[in-house]
């Protein structure tokens, strides 16, 4: 199927003198999970992988994506023709250098969907060819006469979330941008980025799985404030009463559609952007235009990071509501397995799933959950498979990472767990994960530091004994928005973004072995400060996350006398908050589970 | 003194219609230590820190230094009315920002020695006025008028380093070079930086202070070795044995003034050179030439960064020498201060260097001695006064940073010892350093790793406590070259020079406390392949440096099995290496300085 869907590809190319054609796994507004209509890479390929974009020439067809996807993107591929290419290692040839290098001095002619790429990327694809001639074609919506039943645009209802329970009202953050405006000397400022306007008008959907946003632009000048949103009737009285609260505040609701004609028609001055947001077709129209523009990074994405004193408020709830789901799960999976009933990797997902659903102000999962033992964890980014799910048996460790949202917040949790006996490696890569997570949660240092700078904490332990993990450390957590978050982040790439008081940020080392096991243990941290000194200006990490480490699997003796104590201590903290709301059974296990070390 | 001089300078200004002077304190060659000639922001204004600049405006006159040296600069510079400008400081506001603050709009006039401005911070002088109107004047030697006894250019004997000790001849890092031209599409490469001609023409002499090195350009084309030096007849048989070798080998000696003519009279094609050690005088006639040039760091850097085999026996032999000269300094210092001695931190100081002195191969030491007592060891960069010099008493905590050239090597050594009961706040203090340097010294990592990201395995023990330093955490050093060197570098700035086999780079954090006391503890850790396996290729730290640490002042509870067990095998092997080369008292006294803990 994938195979011929290419070769209808390249006949388009074919006819229209495309040389190569380069799609995105992306939407028109950068979004890290694209809804239905633009999984185009899935479409193509069958690749389900959260990160990944395609290349397709007459002779070649090929993926990139990181070293989260290989193993999935290898299982995938069979069959297809498509190649992998790798990225995030040292011998990576990104997609751009890729292109330059084959057809150095062809002229070619390079297609993209131009509604799903965005300016930056498009920039470094025309900058790789340097001098070398070449052309970028943009065509939005590329694939639509190949893919017949492609889905619409989505729409879902759209609610409004609470002035209080953001902290800051619509009112004031329209207040806070035009004044931004006001110093960068700018009149408008066009929001492309999905999280930045459900932030800006504290306004939210489920237009995207797992992603809470309304797919729209948002214009704001000195004085208009333009959103453009799907407006078709929807016969929902909740959408319906969002957008008429909206609209008597002022805020003009227009047609999705008419975004570029009428920048091009009724805005004038000077236009800010982000152009890691705003995508090529969008692009090109405001530049036919003729508008003034001034791109840099959106003072959104930073203010957003920053939680409010009430949205600090709402996310420590949410752990508390998260963390009884977690345990009760927790506890059930103890005791079935012990009374011998089967579960499957899927059961245990689907369990999790009611209990958080059953919470008070549950609004969907953050995220697709990880539910994988033995094998399945070692793949950071496993997906249970919805039939004939792996067994969970008796011994080894079963891993599971999942989130939820909720009216107040969002959750991120890691935990692995043993299910039986564990061979002594399991043990150790247990144990050194926990060192890791516990030195990062630990930390303490002056404002200033960027992620980066931290992030050995939490490898340096593994690095000892020579073992180490392909993905980040931790990356910013949203409030009922993104779970993946920036602008800070903890890794090993250089970023020079420092972390603040009220950034929420999560710890989530691991190690995994192809074919045997895998470990991560996750929390989310708030920055916080803790005191000035003649040394400096200091800060530290508070946890969020409420759910006990389970401390059979531990090597006690890796863990030295600091790392033994926050465990305890950690252990004691969750116990001593959730036992009271926890049923009697679950309470009485998790005491003994939180015994000190 | 220093007022009149600047009035003086001021005088000219108005002559010449100059609002602005900057002086640097480097030299024609971006060296970081200027011979006397160059010393200009000494003489002009009295401060004699390592790192200096000044801008002399009718009405302002000001000195840029960073942390290291704002205790010195208030003292030096009272009573000349210029003002320190605090950099490496998060409200620093560097040279060319002030500049352009300052004479916003002015259409100013400013004048630079461009003799001693590199081409990179010359551009960014000029990048800071932005579209403003100004005009900076590049003048050669231009306080020559002023500056009546200036001292001449430096001219000393120059020696041959045997290409055995190197590990590579001449020859063939000239034919490296050449290779490296061509990959790089140019016809010659211009070397100004003064290691890095040292280091091509297996050289060295001692025209600068505590630097070996030789004052002259080198150009290399792919049939000529042209090498511009002070030619004039020393009536020295080292140097005329050495400028007889070279010529023999068909290098050719010219004389250090011709460079620029020669350049544009007798060079042709495309002329490789690195902005960051080329002068803006010799640029600005390069410019004049109409050469082509291509601009990027120069090779040598990295590769010289990267010691050869022989030289990394040549350094592991220097650092057994130099510690047998500072176990003998550290016996004499107790011994002495046990009987009563009176010894003043200028009396140790020259103890040191004696010892030193009499190791064969000493080529003099590698920096100013640093013997600090008490609050002097406070300022991290503390010059110890040559009369009336503090006496050490038998309390306290003493430092001494300091280190030797050797025909075979270069070493760079602080240690911090008690010199009898220490306050409990010093112990601590003395115990943090310590942690911090065992947790980076045994340290393994990912090949790709850059220091930044190791950076915090130093100071987070101290971070931890809400201690800190100001300084870098490590500096790479020369083959007796240059005892500070880059590329690589381990501290918070992001600099992406990954750690590679072979660089040898310092392990030196601190504690300082002003008015009381300073902790340093310092080695030379040599960069090693530590094996491959499933999760990457890893790397470690090989210490390089002899010489115990006392383990009196440690607060042992503060360091965990793993540090305890670095510190005892370290003194044992310490012991192990050293002892059966010290007299029979100092080996008995080690024996019991390095008992385990």
């Amino acid at each position: 199927m994938y195979a011929e869907r290419i070769e209808s590809l390249r006949a388009m190319m074919r006819s229209r003198g495309w040389d190569a054609v380069v799609l995105t796994g992306s939407d028109p507004h950068a979004s890290e999970y694209p809804a239905p209509r633009w999984k185009q890479v899935e479409w193509l390929t069958g690749f389900t992988g959260e990160a990944g974009d395609v290349v397709v020439t007459l002779d070649h067809a090929g993926l990139w994506t990181d070293t989260r996807y290989f193993i999935a993107a290898v299982r995938q591929l069979a069959g297809t023709g498509v190649e992998l290419h790798k990225m995030r290692v040292p011998e990576q040839v990104p997609i751009p250098q890729w292109l330059a290098g084959r057809f150095e001095d062809d002229d070619p002619v390079i297609a993209v969907d131009s509604l799903c790429l965005d300016c930056s990327t498009a920039a470094a694809l025309d900058e790789a060819f340097g001098d070398a001639p070449h052309a970028i074609v943009g065509v939005p919506d590329l694939l639509d006469s190949l893919w017949k039943d492609r889905p619409a645009v989505p729409q879902t209802p759209v609610s409004v979330l609470d002035d209080g329970a953001a902290g800051i009202s619509r009112e004031a953050k329209i207040l806070w941008i035009r004044q931004f405006l006001e110093n960068k000397g700018c009149d408008g400022i066009l929001l492309s980025a999905l999280d930045e306007i459900a932030w800006m008008l504290n306004v939210r959907a489920s237009d995207i799985d797992y992603n809470p946003y309304v797919i729209s632009y948002l214009l704001v000048t000195q004085d208009r404030v333009c959103w453009f949103v799907l407006k078709e009737p929807m016969d929902d009285p909740t959408t319906d009463g969002t957008f008429d609260l909206l609209s008597s505040e002022g805020i003009e609701l227009l047609p999705y559609s008419d975004t570029a004609v009428f920048l091009s028609q009724e805005f004038e001055g000077r236009l800010f952007l982000d152009p890691a947001s705003m995508n090529l077709n969008l692009r090109e129209a405001i530049n036919d235009a003729g508008l003034e523009v001034l791109e840099e990074r959106s003072p959104v994405v930073l203010r957003k990071a920053i939680k409010t004193p009430a949205e600090i408020d709402g996310m420590t709830r949410a752990h508390v509501e998260d963390g009884l789901a977690m345990e009760q799960f927790l506890y059930w999976l103890e005791t079935s397995l012990g009374r011998g009933c089967r579960i499957t990797e899927r059961d245990a997902a689907l369990k999790l799933g009611s209990l958080r659903a059953s919470i008070d102000g549950y609004r969907g999962d953050s995220f697709e959950t990880i539910s994988a033992y033995g094998p399945g964890a070692a793949l950071p980014h496993y997906v249970t498979p919805s039939s004939d799910a792996p067994v969970l048996e008796r011994h080894g460790l079963y891993l599971c990472d999942s989130g939820g949202h909720y009216l107040f917040g969002t959750t991120d949790i890691t935990r692995t767990v043993p299910l039986g006996p564990c061979t002594p490696l399991e043990r150790e890569d247990y144990t050194l994960v926990l060192k890791g997570h516990i030195d990062l949660a630990k930390a303490v240092f002056p404002r200033g530091t960027a992620g980066c700078q931290l992030d050995v904490l939490a490898r340096g332990p593994l690095w000892l004994s020579k073992r180490n993990f392909g993905h980040g450390t931790g990356h910013g957590v949203g409030f009922w928005l993104g779970v993946h978050e920036g602008p800070q982040d903890i890794r090993q790439n250089f970023n020079p973004q420092p972390l603040l008081p009220g950034m929420i940020t999560s710890d989530e080392p691991g190690i995994y072995r192809e074919g045997q096991h895998g470990v991560r243990h996750e929390n989310l941290l708030l920055c916080t400060e803790a005191g000035v000194n003649d040394f400096g200006d200091w800060l530290c990490f508070r946890t969020l996350t409420l759910c006990h480490f389970d401390t059979s699997a531990l090597e006690i003796r890796l863990l030295d006398e600091s790392e033994r104590r926050w465990l305890n201590d950690y252990n004691r903290w969750v116990y001593d908050t959730l036992a009271g709301r926890l049923p009697a059974e679950v309470a009485a296990w998790l005491r003994k589970k939180t015994a000190a070390v």
